[in-house]
Order: C-alpha cells, then sequence, then structure tokens
C-alpha cells in the first residue's frame, strides 16, 4: 500500500474540552456549531488515516451531539443502526484517544459494541436492528419500573428491511415510550430503491420540509430566548398541517419532522420537546446529507461510504496495488459473460450492487439486474419466484447476510427443488469488520439441506468455472463460495468450463499425507504440501470444489492410501469437514485407524485484523497444516513452516 | 383414538360437474352461490375424516371460485400464501378424489405443493411469501413477453411479517403487473397483533367498508346487467373518495376495497376489471370470515384454525387418549412456575401463543407475555434488547421458524453473548405437516455458534430441568429443543432442577456397545439395548443433553471402552453427531479403531405419515439402531428388534 504523506493534526479547542457526554453538558447551545466543526475535522483526520466509514459519519455529526447533549447518555439508552455512523459518537464518549486505532488489530470496532464501551449499549453491523432492541428497552423500562429514554437512530435505506417493519408495527401496538429518529439521507450504501425510499423522498421534498425549515427559521428569528415553545407548536403545526396521516402514524406512531438534521436550531427544540413530553412510540424525521462538511464525501457518497486512506486536501484514497483480480470482480465478469449467452440468466442483490459487483453486470444487463433493496428474505424467495418460471436467478449475498434468508432458502428454494444459484461472496474471515461481518457458517447451514449443491472455488479461475457451472445447473439450488479480497494470480481461462458436479481434484499426488481443501486455502495447502515433502512427509493434495455432494471416490482414495487426511475449510464445524466424516464413518472408513484431523475456524468470534493474521491464528495457514500433521503423526515438528519452497 | 361414527358424504350435483377450473367456465355466475354451498359441505365432510386445517379454508371458498372463473389458471399463476387455505382450490384443481388422504401417508399435501399439481405454481406452508414469489412470476413474465396474470392471496396475519413488507416495498418500486389480494380475516392462527391489524381493522370498519358495500348492492339493484362498469366505476369512486391515500397506495400499489369476500357480486367485477384493466400493482383488500359457513367454526375460529377429526353434526372432535403431557403443556407449566419465582422471566411469542402453549403462560404472567405477530426477525432482537437489561427472555418458536431469525439469533444474539434463551418447539420430524414443518436443522445451525449452550430434552421432566436451567444461566444464549406430541410417561419432578451446564448423564452401563443419544430418541436407544443385551452385545446408554458444550469426559469414556459408538439425534448431518465426531478427530480417539457411526436424519425431504413411521423410515427407531449395530461389527442379526425386553 503506498504511504500517504504525514498530516498535521487538526486544531480543536473546544472538542478538547469534551471527554464524556457529560462535558458536552457545559458546552452553550450557541457554540455546538463550532464544536460540530472541530468533532468533523477530527474524525476526518482520523479516518484518513485508518480507513473506514466516512459518509455515515459526517452526516450525523449535529444529531449525534444533540443526542448526548439532550439525553442523558448512558442512563438513556442510545443505539445506532448498522453502527458505521458511531465515530463522531465514539469520540464523545471517552474513545477520543484510541479513534485512530479503529479497526484495526486491537484496536477500536468500526461498529457499536458492548464490550468496548457502555455508552453502546446494543452492538450493530448488520442494517435493521435497532428498533427492535430498542423496543426490548424500552419494555424492560415499562416493567422494572425505572424511566429512561431509549433512542434508535435508523438510517431510510435501513427501512427496507423487513425486521425493521415488524418492529415499527409491534412499537406502535404495544405503545412503549421509544424515540425513532429516522435518519434520512437518501443514501445508504448505493442509491436507494423500493417504494419507501420513494415515499421518504415525496415526504422530505416540496413544501413539507422546505415549509417547515422556513417556518422555524423564521420562528427562531421573531421569538428569539422563546424558541423552545415555539418550535415545538411549530413542529405540531406543520405535523398536522402537510404531512397529514403519514405511513408511521398509521403504523402507531407520532410522527415529527422533517426537520433538518444539520441545524442545532431544529435538534435541539424538537429533542427536548420529546424527552419532555413525549409518551408512546415517537418517530422523528430527520433529514441529513451524507459526507457533510467534506467536500469530495459529498461530492461522492457512496465511494465514501467505505473508504482507504486517503489525503485530506484532495480525498484521495491510497491504492494497494493489485497482484490479482478481485474475486468480486472475477464473479461480476463471468456472470455478465454467462447472461451474453443464455438470456435467461438474471441477478440479484440485495442493497449491494458495488459490494457484490453487481453494478458491472448490470451496465451490461441493466434489464435483468434487480436490486430489491436491504430485504434478504424477499431476495431469496423473488429468486424462487424466478426460477419457478424457468430464469436462471444468481441471488449475489454476502455469506453474513445470506443468514437474514435462510428460511426462505430452505422453504422456498430447497424443499422445492428450485434452481436458484447462490453466489456468497465475503466467504470466510473478513478482517476489519470483524466478527459481525465474517462468513463463517454458509457450508454449515446450507449443506445441511437435501439436494443443495454447496461449491467453494479454490481460486479465481475456479471462481469463473463455478459461475459457469452453476449457470448450466438447473436441476436444483446450487451456491459457489469465494472470499473477499484479490485472487492468486492464476491464469484466466476466456470462459469458464462446466465442472462435473460432486467431482473434486488432485493437485499434487503424494503417499502419506493428504491436504483436502475446500476453498481458497488451497494455496496454502500446497504450500504446506512443500513443507512437508521436504520433511519426508510425501503429501497428496486434492481440492474438493463440493461440498454437496461429496466427491465419495476422491475421499475413499484418500482415506485409504494415506496415514492422515486433514480437511481444511474457512468455515465452522458442522460444514465440509463434518460431511467428510459422516461419509468415512459409515463407510468404515475410520474403522482402522485412519488418522482424521477437520481444521475448521475455531470456536471464537475472531476480532479484525489483517485477514492473514487471522487465519494465522485460526490455524488454518501453511504453519498451522503443518504443525496439525506433525502432531497428528505425534512427531516432532523437523521443520520450520515456510523454509522450504 | 375414538372413532366416529360413519357420516353420509352431501350431496354435490354442481359440484360433481367441476374436475378443473374449465368445467367452472361453463357454470353461470348465478349458480356459483350455489356451487359454493357444495364446496363448504365437501370440504367439511373432507376434513371431517382426515382433520386438517378447516376455518382459513371455509374463508376463501367464494374466493377461490371466483379467481378460478375468472382467471386463466394454470397459464395465469395463484399463489397462496402459507397454503393451509387451499383446499378448496384443490378439489377445484384435479385433486377432489383425493381430498380425504389429505395430510395421510401418501395423500395430498395439506399445503399447495410445485410437485402435486401445475395448479400450485409455488409451493407453502411458512408465512408471508406469496408476494415476493409472485413478484418473480411477474417480472419473469415480463421479462419473456410472455403476458399472464399472477394473483398472491395472502391473509392480513401473514402482513405482520417484514418479508412481505419487503416484497411489497420491492413491487411497487418495479411496477410489475402484480395481484394481491389480502384476505382480511382479523384472525390468522391466533387473535392478531400489531399495529397493521388495527390499521386494516379501520380501514374495513365503519363508513368505509360498509359504504362501498351498499353503494354495490344499490348499484347492482339500479343497473342490472350494466353491473360490471358501473361496480368499476364505484370502485374507483370509493377508492378516491373514502380511502384517501392508504398505506398501499403509499407503497406504489393500486388499491380498492375493502369488498366483500363472500358476496360472488363484489369479487366476479372487482377481479374481471382488475384482469382487463389493471397495470401495475393492485391490492384488492377483500373482507372474509374464516369458519364461515360451518356454525361450530364460526363460533370458534381459533379452535378451528387446525382440527382432529370431528363429528360434522356437533362439531366435536375426536380426541385422543394422552398417555403422557404433551411437551408443549410441559414447557409451558414449568416456565410458568419459573416466572412466579423470578420476575426478570418473559415470554416471547410470534403469533403462536397456542402452538408453543405461551397463552397458559399469559394467564399466570400477562405483562410478561409477548406476542410480536408472525414477526420472527424482531422477536429475537426484541428478546436481545430485553436481555440486555438484564431481563431473561424466553424466545419460544418452532424449529423451522427460527430459521426466520437466523441472523438475528447470530448477529445480536451470539456475537454479543446475550442470554436469551430459545426453547425450540417442534423439533425433529413432526408428522403430518411434512417437510415444510421439520425441524431438521437447529442443532446444526446453532452449535455452530461461538458461546452458545445448546440443550435437547430427553424427555418431559427433562424438559422441566432445562427449563429451569436455562431460567438460571446468564452467562450467554441457550436453548433446548423438544419435539410435537406427548411425552413418554416418565415420573414429574414437582420443580425443574439446575442442570450442571455441558454434563450428560449415563442411563445404562454396557461394555462393548455405546449409545449417545441427545434428544427423544433416548427411549429407542434404551429399547434397543434390551435387544442388544439379548444378543450378547452389553450395551451402554447415554444421554449427551448437550450438543454444546460437549460432555468431553463423558464421550472419551464412551470412546476408550466400546467397540462401538453410535450417536443418534433428530436433527440433520452437521449437528451433535457431528461435534462428537470433531471432537473425537482432534482428541485422535478415532485413530485406534473405534467404530463410530452418527446417526442423523436422511438426507431427503421426508414426506408427512405419523411421526413414528417417518422415525422408522429414518431408521432412527430401536430397530434401525439395532441394525446399525449389527451392520457396524459386521455380524449377522442374531435378533429380532423388539422381541427382547
Amino acid at each position: 500500500m503506498t504511504q500517504l504523506p504525514a498530516q498535521p493534526t487538526p486544531a480543536t479547542p473546544l472538542l478538547d474540552q469534551v471527554t464524556y457526554p457529560d462535558d458536552l453538558k457545559k458546552i452553550d447551545d450557541r457554540d455546538l456549531p463550532q464544536l460540530a466543526t472541530e468533532l468533523r475535522a477530527e474524525m476526518i483526520d482520523a479516518v484518513s488515516r485508518t480507513g473506514g466509514h466516512l459518509g455515515a459519519g459526517l452526516g450525523v455529526v449535529e444529531l449525534t451531539i444533540a443526542i448526548h447533549k439532550v439525553f442523558n447518555t448512558p442512563h438513556d439508552r442510545l443505539i445506532f443502526d448498522v453502527g458505521h455512523q458511531c465515530y463522531p459518537h465514539k469520540i464523545l464518549t471517552g474513545r477520543r484517544d484510541r479513534i485512530r486505532t479503529l479497526r484495526q488489530e486491537n484496536g477500536l470496532s468500526g461498529f457499536t459494541r458492548r464490550a468496548e464501551s457502555k455508552y453502546d449499549p446494543f452492538g450493530a453491523a448488520h442494517s435493521s436492528t435497532s428498533i427492535s432492541a430498542g423496543l426490548g428497552m424500552a419494555v424492560a423500562s415499562q416493567l422494572s419500573g425505572e424511566p429512561r429514554n431509549v433512542i434508535a437512530v435508523i438510517g431510510d435505506g435501513a427501512l427496507s428491511a423487513g425486521m425493521a417493519y415488524e418492529a415499527l408495527n409491534n412499537a406502535g401496538a404495544l405503545d412503549a415510550r421509544l424515540i425513532v429518529i429516522l435518519n434520512d439521507n437518501d443514501m445508504s450504501i448505493a442509491p436507494p430503491t423500493g417504494a419507501m425510499s420513494a415515499y421518504l423522498a415525496r415526504l422530505a421534498s416540496g413544501r413539507t420540509y422546505m415549509g417547515f425549515r422556513d417556518l422555524g427559521k423564521k420562528l427562531t428569528a421573531y421569538l428569539g430566548k422563546k424558541v423552545d415553545r415555539a418550535i415545538t407548536r411549530a413542529v405540531e403545526h406543520a405535523r398536522g398541517y402537510v404531512t397529514g396521516g403519514t405511513l408511521f402514524e398509521e403504523m402507531g406512531f407520532y410522527h415529527i419532522g422533517p426537520i433538518d438534521g444539520h441545524s442545532f436550531d431544529h435538534l435541539l427544540p424538537v429533542l427536548r420537546n420529546v424527552r419532555d413530553n413525549s409518551k408512546g412510540p415517537v418517530l422523528i424525521h430527520v433529514v441529513t446529507q451524507k459526507g457533510k462538511g467534506y467536500p469530495p464525501a459529498e461530492a461522492a457518497a457512496d465511494k465514501y461510504h467505505g473508504v482507504n486512506t486517503f489525503d485530506i486536501i484532495t480525498g484521495a484514497q491510497a491504492k494497494a496495488k493489485p497482484n490479482a483480480p478481485a474475486y468480486t470482480s472475477v464473479f461480476a465478469e463471468a456472470l455478465t459473460q454467462e447472461a451474453d449467452f443464455d438470456d435467461k440468466i438474471v441477478a440479484i442483490t440485495a442493497a449491494m450492487p458495488s459490494g457484490t459487483g453487481l453494478d458491472k453486470f448490470s451496465l451490461a444487463h441493466p434489464s435483468r439486474t434487480f436490486d430489491v433493496g436491504i430485504a434478504e428474505q424477499h431476495a431469496v424467495t423473488f429468486a424462487a419466484g424466478l426460477a419457478s418460471e424457468g430464469y436462471k436467478p444468481f441471488a449475489a449475498l454476502y455469506s453474513t447476510f445470506l443468514q437474514r434468508g435462510y428460511d426462505q432458502v430452505v422453504h422456498d428454494v430447497a424443499i422445492q427443488g428450485l434452481p436458484v444459484r447462490f453466489p456468497i461472496d465475503r466467504a470466510g474471515l473478513v478482517g476489519a469488520d470483524g466478527p459481525t461481518h465474517a462468513g463463517s457458517f454458509d457450508t454449515t447451514y446450507l449443506a445441511a439441506l437435501p439436494g443443495f449443491v454447496v461449491m467453494a472455488a479454490a481460486d479465481e479461475a475456479e471462481l469463473k468455472h463455478m459461475v459457469r457451472t452453476a449457470a448450466a445447473y438447473d436441476e436444483g439450488p446450487i451456491s459457489f463460495r469465494y472470499p473477499r479480497g484479490e485472487g492468486v494470480g492464476v491464469e484466466m481461462p476466456e470462459r469458464g468450463q462446466i465442472l462435473e458436479i460432486g467431482k473434486g481434484r488432485v493437485m499434487k499426488q503424494g503417499t502419506k499425507v493428504a491436504l483436502l481443501s475446500f476453498g481458497t486455502r488451497l494455496a496454502e495447502c500446497l504450500a504446506a504440501a512443500e513443507d512437508l515433502d521436504a520433511a519426508g512427509l510425501s503429501t497428496t493434495v486434492a481440492d474438493a470444489r463440493f461440498a454437496k455432494p461429496l466427491d465419495h471416490d476422491l475421499i475413499r482414495q484418500l482415506a485409504r492410501h494415506h496415514e492422515v487426511l486433514i480437511t481444511i475449510e474457512e468455515g465452522s464445524v458442522g460444514g465440509f469437514g463434518s460431511h467428510v466424516l459422516q461419509f468415512l464413518a459409515h463407510e468404515g472408513l475410520l474403522d482402522s485407524g485412519l488418522k482424521v484431523r477437520p481444521m475448521v475456524l475455531p470456536d471464537i468470534w475472531m476480532e479484525q485484523a489483517k485477514p492473514e493474521v487471522m487465519y494465522a491464528k485460526a490455524g488454518l495457514d501453511r504453519a498451522g497444516i503443518v504443525s496439525t500433521v506433525f502432531k497428528t503423526l505425534g512427531q516432532k515438528q523437523t521443520i520450520s513452516s515456510g523454509v522450504a519452497g
């Protein structure tokens, strides 16, 4: 990665007086805009050094300050939905001294996290959970008789997820005292889709929003100190007059707004009024701008959603020189190519067109690309509907987000045997995003399903083959997983080949030790085999390609002709290795002393670090494989891993 | 089960002329009420003999006839949400001759099913999938240029699920030609909850509904033959005038209704108008009465949701004499008892108060019972919010429905280590409801999660212990699974004991064969051990109690001192047996010739039958265990299972 020049840390005299929200209480309302400026500068500086989520945090600087100014955190509970907008919050809640460790090994999490601070009452990272969690807290407060405010800050994009609706629906019925702040920046990660976002745009545009804004300004100018009560009345008025019965009111919420989320003159009186007077569920509709206050981010909010380290002056991000194409790109290009040949291929993303590469696909095949919003449940069954009509849907989701559609995978796809294709990105450990984004469980929860074909790509050429294989396979559901990041630099075929279902491949034949890899640990297996061969332990390396159906012939051959059989995968127990063991056990192949060791991810939530560091800790690298073999054989390790070859 | 007296089959002269929807086209509109009467009688007679879902089907008799009369099924796609209201549909689509085999082994499914008929374009059983599937079909029709109508019939209760909202949101944005019929009977399985149901009640009550109803009647009387166009105009009028901008219109749907779902004068013109004139997504709000036309069902719609065989005259249901209390009741009573001692215990159901037994709990602890609607995602994270505040939430879900909340279990509960308790009902095979309701995967997808405690009850006393254990355990998430149906009749303790976490128990000590059970197969293991002992194969039987953490000492002891180790569970590969194998492998306990056989559910979607028949087919009964042991030992089986003992 290219090193950026050292940048001076910005001067922040007012922010320097604030370590905790209590300090914020001492600052005059009139000085808050200055504090916001300093907080923004501090945050930009920190993220320019660490990389991370920039635009989302910049959009909520004033909102975060206003909430901590008005409410009594941590006694009052403040929950940030998704949590990637929490950097200003972290700076204001005792974590400024560590803010330049964001997303680094042993550093602050890039999300809210209960274990990190009592000011993070509920951790997040996946979208749309905050209203449910907040409602639980509000009900707890009701039951215990200990009054407290519960505030959930949720973006408009997150409202496309059914979970948020389930929670609104329940909150409206329970009538608990919950404050939902809808942070409407009309931009989640990608431009938002869905009827809800169009609805919010209607609410926030035209005379509704501007009318109240102007009204507020005029009242503030006119009434001076009496702003609070006047604004309160203005809000009441604007609410009744302009918005009528909004969707949120139909759901049982008292609805305030839209108000200007960058204006303390709007935020403070509204929040104080809600704090002092609200009873049931309240929704405050706040309009903000993602990336606010940093011109490069304002100009390109999508690109500044997640950023690398960057130069503050120019906004130019440091770019690592790629050694090989990224898996995501390989997938997108391969699918685009297959779709050129087959007009039944369609692609579905749940609000991640860029993350999944489908933005590229959509350039070539716009009418066959569907972004359904943050709605994984719907994405899967929508794909099943398309498959039932003879289309070939590729529902491209991250491993961790496919968990959201698990019942739909079981009930709508697998039980019906519908040929939905599941490209599973971000399989295995993902680095800086930490445990909430790890793709650890997909092989376990998919390979358990009868009739499912479950593949993992060992390298980028294999991924290309699997895209074509999935396109060609029409007998039932099929998935293929691949990791975040770059491929290994293998030669790429012009077009993928159709792989035989349930057949692996032997990469290298040996006699004593067999390494059977499922996924991109194959390269580590090949490296480990060099070490083992050098130590006199003749090693076979095979790529299983399929966790289901298993290559029975291959496994039998490995089991019968080797003393040790090691399986390796970037996933939890219950997945590929467990299926291999189940087969071996019932075939009687374990009965005569084969030494089998299934290597899987360790049974802990692995903390953020660089992926290669995480895999080393997990023991799933060259050295870990070598040492497992020596340990299995009961031999003293005679060679350092990595020395040979 | 008590045998009911034989009942004469009702006379159905008009229905006898209808085998397929094409036959329906020949019947005059004026004769449809008579057809509805006959169809209702036929359905009541069939269900009185088979048991099954009665109220839901009775509520949609006219609607089903009207749809098949107006639309060109199966070219037009008709999707029933959940599918338990499909019996009239099955009778009208070539399956009347088998309607008295509903839910029986080798009989018709109790739900829609693609494999059963081309008139079932999308199978169902879980709620709220129809709009997503229908949207996929509508988009396919658009892409292929082959015009067809797609009709999704969804109940008001199903609208509380986020998935339905995700689909509405996407449909409103895509503007595809999709017809959603909201079947509003104000009663899903239990009385509905949530703000949405209150909203629908407002829409359907008072002048809105009656106004249009009266208008329609008057227009029909006045205009005679010109009813279609007049009603069309009336619908337009009523829509604009009375309902204003409804929630569905805000979501991008053209909204018609509410109309009377039992009146062909309402249904036919509206459906014809929509068929001939609609372009984008349309929602037709139809009001029906669950159980319509059968007084005992009308009087008690909840009880007639799912029924046993019954006497048509009296409505009295046959009752099997219970041998032991049902697991669901034991759970409810044990939890009620624990909640008497501990006011932090709260209970959550997702629209299944009766199915989970929480209706009983709520009688004792109404303020600590939360029915969140059909909203499993929210249920789990709502529970996590309560747990974060020191409450002890029991989120009681069926195994198959917990799949809906899987990501929330991972992300909101497990990663944060929050002590949410998961009572998992309907674990394992469930009988007449078939593969869509089987609880096969929970151990696999939960035991993969770091920090989770995963238990299974071997009998009803164990369930009572596990309720208390879960109440006492505050270190992190904990689950316990138990099956549908009755316990085994063991003596019940006054109160449950707190089990030691991660400790199993030896039921019977032997020397050659070890049977290690997880769950209610324990009784079959004990019976099998009698057979094996009688055949000279001295058998140990142990109850693991925990799939996670495993009882390492117990497993070591079993592995070291037996020639054969069999694990048995009512779940898929990847679960308990896989965790045992993983442990054995890494301990080196497989290296010296232990014959291990993990017995799990077979890798197929098992068809409906009585549970004991299904388990026999799965090989997970006494005979299956005995034969597995003999096969493992390579011995000829010397004794018929069940003969000894």
